[in-house]
């Protein structure tokens, strides 16, 4: 077992002033690791993560890049140090390998990223697949309990205050699956993975976050399948033209029983017009 | 004059939910748009931004790339709508323009990224050349005092609620510039473009972010060769360790006068013990 696999947190020393006073200090802060994956032998991107939870991490980074379908493309996982980092390797079976090959093989350009300013706008804000039809319905208990079971499920940021959540809420079972990561986008994609590798029905629970609504969050949610993504924080415009586009009901400003609907209210039982 | 360009918020309907009661509401969400930059034609990279102060994005973004050295090896910035995003051109003078196609040359690869994990990772957490001695030294007080300035500053997070923010702050001066964004490594990209083109020399001040610490915000600090970065979040160990490769003085926690100093405290008045 290596050291930097599964090394979350480290103790650090420092000053602290407070009301005027100096003295020295010490606190857990999160690691940050760069986490490669590789397919095939060729390194895809390299992430700065906090670097636990790996196969959940490459199944929902492999299924939020396009390069599976599911959980069962990938065959074997394996997490070896590299230099500074984490390579983390990544077998697919062999009609998803070859798949691969061929888009990297298209996209393959002498300089850069190899596309032109259209192409490569274009290719960041692709359209997303329409998640599955749902019966999801959540009330604003339900939300209220998400927010509150995500926050006491955060282990590590309880221990170092800056790390991001992503949750997995079923309304019959609560919160099924967390992740942390000391990047928002790295805690859904181990999420993703999670409930992929747990299971558990996408489209019959929401995915729950401590962040900010971009649109890379929606485009996970999508690429999950889940019929909802509810947000402490405020959307992008960017964020709820895409869940509109997805059929994904957006839930932000979360606090409490507080909240706000941006997309597809017909999933909250608050969100629908009584007619008495 | 497009529509895309300078377009910063917009005013979005939803449902708000408080104490079981629902009723319409609106609010104004930052915009979030697909950001190129192309360099001699090709596309560099691709950002999910607000899309304004493209100027200052495009000379911090080439300069924490590595692309540039200072704002003089930028000719001309032109600004494009491409498809649903807009393309920023660089064109460099023509030295750094010729020792950027010889540095793409030697990274073109026939896929992906082209480069085994182990040179990504290393790529990834390359070492930053120490930043230039400087004179600064700052009190409680003033970082009290940047931390409000950068508050008041924040224009596009009072209407929205969800961008950060990164200023300059220099204590004869106070907070000379501040720049906004949905992701706070371009906050802190168009913060280093505004500091170069402004003018204001960089030893002089230090950098203050709303956002979390990690390891790219002290090595886009470190291309600016600011001697200070202060956050009113927690770093990472490995933004920790950054700083104090890069002589960086960290201070984080920063909430009124208290707060904490992670690397060289000598350039903190309180930070520096006092020998009676």
């Amino acid at each position: 077992m290596s050291d930097l696999i599964g090394s979350t947190a480290r103790m650090v020393g420092g000053l602290k002033a407070s009301r005027g006073l100096v003295s020295s200090s010490s606190r857990l802060v999160p690691e940050e690791v760069p986490i490669a994956f590789s397919y095939a032998g060729s390194t895809h991107a390299v992430m700065m993560a906090t670097p636990d939870d790996l196969e959940d991490f490459a199944v929902g980074f492999s299924l939020a890049e396009g390069i599976i379908e599911g959980a069962e493309d990938v065959v074997a996982i394996d997490a070896l140090e590299a230099g500074d980092g984490i390579d983390v390797q990544v077998t697919l079976r062999e009609m998803t390998a070859e798949a691969l090959t061929a888009r990297r093989r298209r996209m393959a350009g002498p300089v850069g990223c190899g596309l032109c300013g259209i192409e490569s706008i274009e290719q960041a804000s692709r359209a997303v697949r329409p998640v599955p039809a749902s019966p999801l319905c959540v009330t604003a208990q339900n939300i209220a309990c998400a927010m509150s079971q995500l926050n006491v499920a955060q282990d590590l940021n309880r221990q170092t205050r800056a790390v991001h959540a992503a949750g997995f809420f079923m309304p019959t079972e609560g919160l099924v699956a967390v992740r942390e990561d000391v990047g928002r986008h790295n805690a859904l994609d181990k999420l993703v993975g999670a409930v992929l590798l747990g299971g558990w029905n996408p489209a019959q629970g929401a995915v729950v976050v401590t962040s900010r609504l971009s649109v890379e969050m929606v485009q996970k949610t999508a690429a999950l399948g889940a019929p909802m993504l509810i947000a402490i924080s405020a959307p992008t415009a960017l964020a709820i033209r895409t869940a509109a586009q997805a059929g994904i009901t957006l839930v932000g400003i979360a606090r409490d029983e507080d909240f706000e609907i941006f997309t597809r209210p017909d999933r909250v039982a608050e969100g629908v017009p009584l007619h008495v």
